[in-house]
């Protein structure tokens, strides 16, 4: 257990020195993001790094104002430079399941505002295939049940997220979680699209296509990354 | 005028002419669907018929109550035999554009609850093509000034829906409304696909293969209707 801490320390350090002075960076939630913002405020206090931090909850928009790293105000969005967040799940092509509860919706909002979304993660989160983590279903309370009921005549195995006091908990946007549990799907993408074109729902935790790389905190520190090439073919 | 609200009164009155005893039945929300409303509350006091409405706004809810007519009560959705809902704008298909603000997610969630489909409007709402009444988008508020940015690069001339304090009017669910105004599009189901699958959207305006029949009040009362064929082809 102490090695899974000292793995999410050192993914989440390493990715506070990709941080360039002047960005405007997204912070994501979770326990190895919180490792990224101390080792960023460490970098703002004594290199005098001048960032302007994106948050995605009030936990992480609190940890940061009190480490004196500078938060954007208000409802609005600018165009953010790099986004680092955790994941719970994430396979070999990089795409994830980010299970988060209430910050879910706006940690997707960020990352498609991000020119560039860097994951910190331990070992442990990645897998050959993504499907070791409920994914998360956001939706509108109003016709929840009747949703949930859909879903399980698919097969996904849905469990409201329920609170301790027994009534589902609802997100900071005011929606509901439903979790699905899924054992296998062939296609992620398919599920992906097709869960957001269901009436009712507002979004899930599934983020395709959304990492251009993954920070991993293991026996090495690991980072894995898209890379793009252009290639030519000579027809005639 | 007076013709107008004639019409719209004949269509919403036929249309109480259709529901049976024993039906539940989705009341959406507009001046078309109070004559339904009105009309079916007088046949439950006539006529003894037995039936259970399902509303998509506290409006209707309010009018229906007031008029005798049962409510469903609660957050949970039974399947419904019948909704009648109104339109603001209705091409050749049937699709149809619904503006109303705050009903609309609900509206959306209680027809794809409904095993049939029937819209009351005034010969007024019926066009060869969708685009004459502006597409409202229901987004989460978070995020939602950078999403009319990007609707603004799409050319889809959106404006944020505002009360008249100047801030943004929130949804029933506690969405914003961005108005579309489109002026053409080749594609009403690839722009649905593509409006839902944005991230921050929750849903839209485009109400497209939702509606069975729509009944039309004009100089005549029409009922324009899908009807489905089998086809046989022999083939050797």
């Amino acid at each position: 257990m102490d090695n899974v801490i000292e793995n999410k320390r050192r993914a989440g350090e390493y990715a506070a020195t990709l941080v360039e002075d002047g960005m405007v960076i997204g912070l994501g939630t979770g326990s190895t993001v919180r490792y990224f913002v101390e080792a960023l405020a460490r970098r703002v206090r004594e290199e005098g790094l001048d960032v302007l931090g994106f948050v995605t909850s009030g936990r992480t928009a609190a940890l940061a104002e009190q480490l004196g790293i500078r938060i954007h105000q208000g409802d609005s969005i600018i165009p953010i430079d790099l986004t680092v967040d955790g994941a719970d799940s994430v396979d070999a092509e990089l795409n994830g399941i980010k299970g988060g509860g209430a910050a879910l919706l706006f940690e997707k909002i960020i990352a498609t505002n991000s020119k560039r979304n860097i994951w910190v993660v331990d070992e442990s989160k990645l897998h050959e295939r993504l499907w070791n983590f409920p994914v998360p279903v956001e939706v509108v309370p109003y016709g929840s049940f009747s949703l949930l009921r859909r879903f399980e005549q698919h097969g996904y195995q849905p469990t409201m997220r329920m609170a301790s006091d027994g009534v589902p908990i609802a997100t900071d946007a005011g929606h509901y979680i439903i979790d699905l549990h899924i054992e296998d799907h062939p296609n992620p993408q398919a599920l992906a699209t097709e869960l957001k074109q269901t009436v009712g729902v507002v979004d899930h935790g599934l983020f395709l296509n959304i990492a251009d790389a993954v920070i991993v905190g293991g026996t090495e520190l690991r980072v894995v990354k898209k890379v793009t090439t252009i290639q030519e073919e000579v027809i005639k």
